[in-house]
């Protein structure tokens, strides 16, 4: 398999031939939970910094606005929108996640699908065919390199997420194999993004920045724009430079009846996967605790190795730096209760109260744990020891979202943004996608005060 | 000083202070020679199909028409210039060449800037020192990584392009330190494009695109979005994510006292430097052969393993691959005195005694043999052998191509396209940048017909 000199074309060639109707019930059903959930993030990220200064950044190139910037009232050409949407969807660190690979995967391809839709008709279920098609190719691409991929610094969700925003774009746009091939080529040949940018606006820039190249790609493509027709497994192809680990088996084998799209996850607290064990189980020590919260003295974390050199930022000085510090993330969850957008902020990583508890708290680590899972033992000042095991976390595939949590956390994010009115008509639009002829209409009901227009 | 932790904040400071009298008027006066060189070339290449195909593309998404396609009727944004004019400069393989890291530096560099300086007012000796500091920043940095960047299937041009076109515009625009680091970061988490596209369209989309994700990279700095500021030498940045190798003296010592950028060299074959000797010898012992180059019984090179792995093509189908078969190139040397641009269109590569002539051309490969250099010996039908030894060809730094010769390549390439009025009022007035008040009136200039205008 590892030999296979047609992996790209392949691939190419089931994007173009997968049968809307021989995806199965499920996968669509976990598709618009994938949608939903990232309109949701994308709305909240709306207001942040990162994308004000986007913004004003891209405003003087930008072609006719024919595309929203979700939650917010500027427009952009489809390119442009597709970047703004993906770097907003991810600036909170609130989005979805293929835990296999930590990619998250709407970002790239579902930022490129809107913003695209918004220019032609484009049916729900046309939509939803290509998401899946572009979050399957995406993360199929990443099991393939990872974790050496990752290891050696790459940012996934922008290195593999350009091969998403593509797929689902020539999907879209009904391109061929031979053009999809190019695509796929043209997407390779873009793909970027380091791990060094975590802790900065560079980080939400990769998904937007693979939306935007991703469907560039598919649009060049179309227009007889050519590239190499083995950009994934050539010697010199994405697989071969960026990684040292090749298994194209990963990418080919069960196309089509086993589905990587199935296992999205959705995250309960805005920071990365590896520290959500931390934050539930500070929670629910909290809600034991009570008022003994004030009297702790030490709080000890026993964890895998990947959760300090993920998150090991001990003096973050910035919301974005506190989402890569286990011990803010900790403290903000026994303290305020708190793993939501709100608990990194730049406020609440300067906060006195919240930087004093965070000095409490010490982590061991131990390659035998669970990347999953955590033990913290907190001991109080009277010499009282009370200790907690997460096995998995909340939002975890054991201990999924469910619908209403989903939508709990949409609104707890949109309504401000957008106005509760809006934001309730959006929810329940948002849930029926599927039947829906014009997706395009999603995309206009996310500005501010939309409902009232 | 591998150990250093300040290379890019040096690198983007040096970026900043460089004052316009410390650089030497032989470096100003040699990248007169890289814009003149680099000018003929964008509107040499605007034809191009590849230029037509990513024109067709991008044009729906363009901003406001600022600024020309060079060479075309066509406007777009900045941006969508600074990629179109990167690709026509580099798709016919006939631009600049700074020969330790084979970087093309005035693709990335010049099309970002004359691009910008379209939309503002520009003077030449603004422009020089962008231009100049952003080719110092490209090849200082392709040196700290080359050859194992290059050897892991990095298209160096793009890789390392796009820090050149952060640095020049960040210059440009006049951003200050923080700023420029930060460009420079944005720039490097984009850095991408794989060899495996030689041989496409996506070849020449490298140095365009880094063009215009560079210059993209200084206008988000300037509205104060932010990256990492060790973006180049991080343990999981540019340097050490990409290359085996990082030598951070390369970019910090000597700065503003050692130029790379005097180091240019112009193409006098619209191909790879690497076959280049191949095509000086060949048009040798094509005039000195005269008649007999009709009963050419079998060519034999000796040249160094890079020129196969390089050029290895034994049957190119398009121009394109033709640019990439020493074999093809041998042919058309001999058999037409051509290694310009006509030599390389899918008619040539298809031609019946070309195909022929190539067919008798045998390589053999000897890591001795220095990589500038080659040994030919033809073989006749009735058996006399002709030797010929090429140490250093036409257009390398040991013979390189005069301003006369730089001047005849421009009309060679410009005349067709734009008129010959027009190109020769354009060759005036490129020559003399250096005194020029508002540089985009030189980009205006390459329209077709523009002297009528």
């Amino acid at each position: 398999m590892s030999q296979r000199n047609d992996v790209t074309r392949a691939l190419a060639e089931w994007i173009v031939d997968c049968r809307s109707n021989d995806i199965p019930e499920e996968i669509r059903t976990e598709a618009v939970r994938t949608f939903v959930n990232w309109l949701g993030c994308a709305i909240g990220g709306a207001t942040h910094e990162t994308v004000d200064c986007a913004l004003a950044a891209v405003a003087p190139f930008s072609g006719s606005p024919e595309s929203s910037v979700l939650g917010r009232s500027e427009r952009l050409d489809p390119l442009h929108a597709a970047l703004l949407n993906g770097i907003s969807s991810h600036v909170l660190d609130y989005d979805d996640t293929h835990l296999k690979t930590i990619i998250h995967p709407a970002g790239p391809v579902a930022s490129a699908l809107l913003a695209i839709a918004e220019t032609r008709p484009v049916s729900g279920a046309a939509f939803l065919d290509a998401l899946i098609i572009g979050v399957e190719t995406e993360c199929r691409i990443g099991n393939a390199v990872y974790p050496d991929h990752y290891d050696r610094g790459w940012h996934i969700t922008g290195t593999a997420g350009v091969f998403g925003a593509a797929a689902a774009t020539s999907r879209l746009l009904g391109l061929d194999a031979q053009a999809t091939t190019w695509a796929l080529g043209i997407a390779a040949t873009q793909s970027s993004g380091f791990r060094e940018m975590f802790g900065t606006m560079c980080k939400s820039f990769h998904p937007g920045r693979a939306a935007q190249n991703g469907a560039f790609a598919a649009f060049l493509a179309q227009a007889g724009f050519d590239s190499s027709e083995r950009a994934i497994e050539a010697p010199r192809g994405f697989a071969n430079v960026m990684s040292d680990k090749q298994d194209y088996g990963e990418i080919l084998d069960g196309l089509g009846t086993h589905w990587e799209a199935a296992l999205n996850s959705y995250k309960p607290f805005a920071c990365g996967i590896v520290i959500h064990p931390t934050i539930d189980g500070c929670i629910q020590l909290r809600n034991e605790l009570g008022d003994d919260v004030g009297r702790i003295a030490k709080v000890e974390l026993t964890a895998h190795p990947l959760v300090l050199e993920l998150t090991g930022k001990t003096e973050p000085r910035t919301g974005l730096e506190g989402k890569f510090s286990v011990f803010h993330a900790a403290a903000s969850a026994l303290l305020r209760g708190d793993g939501s957008p709100t608990a990194f902020t730049d406020e609440a990583v300067n906060d006195r109260a919240l930087i004093d508890m965070r000095r409490t708290i010490h982590v061991t680590t131990d390659p035998a744990c669970n990347e999953a899972s955590v033990t913290i033992a907190v001991t109080l000042e009277d010499g009282r020891r009370i200790e907690k095991h997460i096995d998995r976390a909340i939002g975890s595939r054991e201990r999924p979202l469910s619908d209403a949590q989903i939508e709990a956390k949409f609104r707890d994010q949109a309504a401000a943004v957008i106005g509760e009115q809006a934001c309730e008509a959006l929810i329940r639009a948002a849930w029926q996608i599927a039947a829906m002829d014009d997706v395009g209409a999603l995309a206009r009901a996310c500005a501010p005060g939309a409902s009232r227009q």
